[in-house]
């Protein structure tokens, strides 16, 4: 029996938010749908944020409400990234049921990412996680710029403890450990999910990491050897973050998939499912994926 | 006290030889000049092979003659690869003092390659490693498609053992393991070097990756983790097209460098010269350099 690896698509959401081309509601739903059918059961749908801060996120109400019958049906975990109380309405009167919530480590991103103080985040979002629970809606918490922040630097490991902490303190289900912008090193990882894992556990963590500086494969077997069974990742690698300079794209999903699958672990992903649907997100978005191992195609799980 | 690290610097050979445009000898000899001057003390310098069959390494002699006293005062071993009794002789008559043979474990491969078997090849290298013995000349070994053969498909890792067994047997002073073409998973390096190291030792073993799936940098940490101390790799993955499958370019050496030494290693490579000699070559081979790390350019083991 091979241990399952759960693997958070956030393609719809981390990676089409820093596309220069916005698409539509209906591509978006498209693309979630067949995000869907290649197996995957975790994926974020979308950002309840201002159209103004996040144009390619705009209507995603709409998009759930084209999706979430599919995804109730496949039983799989649609989550909606939500900012501040504004965002928690709109998931409310969506009937949304899984929410994501989020705070940094660095206290200057947090700024010029949510307008808020880490401590004014956590208090808000203290008293969201707890109306959603007793609605229950699922919540996911991500700490960011746990290994560095684009305007701080270094970040204190203990500050994601406490962090993470909080989090599941005040009720999320999950802790996902955000390389924001692509800058941890095997060597961080190793130490950081060991701190975290002696503290938690590895259940509920998740890592969340960017390719900026090709090493986040090797991050992945890292958090692995720790324990961690999670992870996030984008298809093709689309997308980065918009408010982190020089931050390129996720982590490929197809890559996670290949690297686990070799490894004796079971995703529960079609890679030509994932291949397919990388090709048809190129035609949407307007430019070519570069991810090798999209690049290169081989086979499903034949290792030549 | 740091463990060292040696790294092989294969770009000036099967980096340039993978390339549509080919460099000057005094390009090429340049080339070496700024690599040296990073710090790295082992390279590739050429190959002594027919100039119909690889037209890029055309008077790889001359290219020694311009480098050679450079390279004996920093102590750098500069080495050429030698297909056969003619390459040798060019070696010998250019005072080489280090050269490199190759071998295969695909029977397939070595004919399409060096138009012989892999039996005829061992018996003339056999020769050639004895008199190159005799000369006090280095001798390094490659084995080929140990991870897969673009013609054959999986390999028997027995068959890479055997190979080994063989060079070693014949004198040669190291043997690098190669993944030919880039095809090899974490799972089959741990598995091929745990054998390996189980029957030669680490010291005089090598890893030689390409990356055209995006995993060479975790089959890095995977072998390290399996004792080796040796990687061959290409300055800003030099060689091959990242779109044709099968011919991607070398695991990229800056990127080597970022992980050793932030896993605490010492590989005595100055990270900032790399991207310099990287720019430099790619206005030589007229096109940009594709390397994750290369492109975000970090400033020097500053982990942010």
């Amino acid at each position: 029996m091979k241990t399952k690896i759960k693997i958070l698509e956030v393609g719809a959401r981390d990676g089409l938010q820093n596309e220069a081309t916005s698409l539509s509601v209906g591509d978006r739903a498209e693309f979630l749908s067949k995000l869907m059918a290649t197996g995957l059961k975790f994926l974020e749908g979308g950002s309840l944020v201002s159209p103004t801060a996040i144009p390619q996120m705009i209507d995603s109400e709409k998009v759930w409400d084209l999706v979430s019958a599919d995804a109730v049906c496949r039983g799989v975990d649609l989550s909606f990234l939500v900012a501040n109380r504004r965002g928690f309405e709109r998931a409310e009167q969506a009937h949304m049921n899984s929410i994501a919530v989020f705070t940094a480590t660095s206290e200057t991103f947090a700024k010029k990412n949510i307008g808020k103080s880490v401590q004014e985040s956590l208090t808000e979002f203290s008293q969201i996680v707890s109306d959603a629970k007793k609605l229950k809606i699922r919540v996911r918490g991500y700490v960011s710029t746990v290994f560095g922040c684009p305007f701080e630097g270094p970040q204190d490991p203990h500050r994601a403890v406490a962090l993470t902490e909080e989090l599941f303190r005040m009720g999320c289900d999950e802790v996902s450990i955000g390389d924001t912008i692509g800058v941890a090193h095997p060597k961080q990882v190793d130490a950081i999910f060991k701190l975290l894992v002696e503290r938690f556990g590895a259940k509920a963590l998740a890592g969340h990491f960017h390719d900026t500086r090709g090493m986040a494969l090797t991050n992945v077997r890292a958090a692995l050897e720790q324990g961690v069974r999670t992870f996030d990742s984008s298809l093709g690698g689309l997308g980065g973050c918009p408010y982190a300079p020089g931050s390129s794209g996720n982590l490929a999903t197809e890559e996670v998939v290949w690297l686990l699958e070799g490894l004796g672990y079971s995703t529960g992903v079609d890679l030509d499912a994932l291949f397919e649907t990388a090709a048809w997100v190129e035609s949407k978005i307007g430019r070519g994926l570069r991810g090798k191992l999209y690049l290169s195609k081989p086979k499903r799980f034949n290792y030549f």
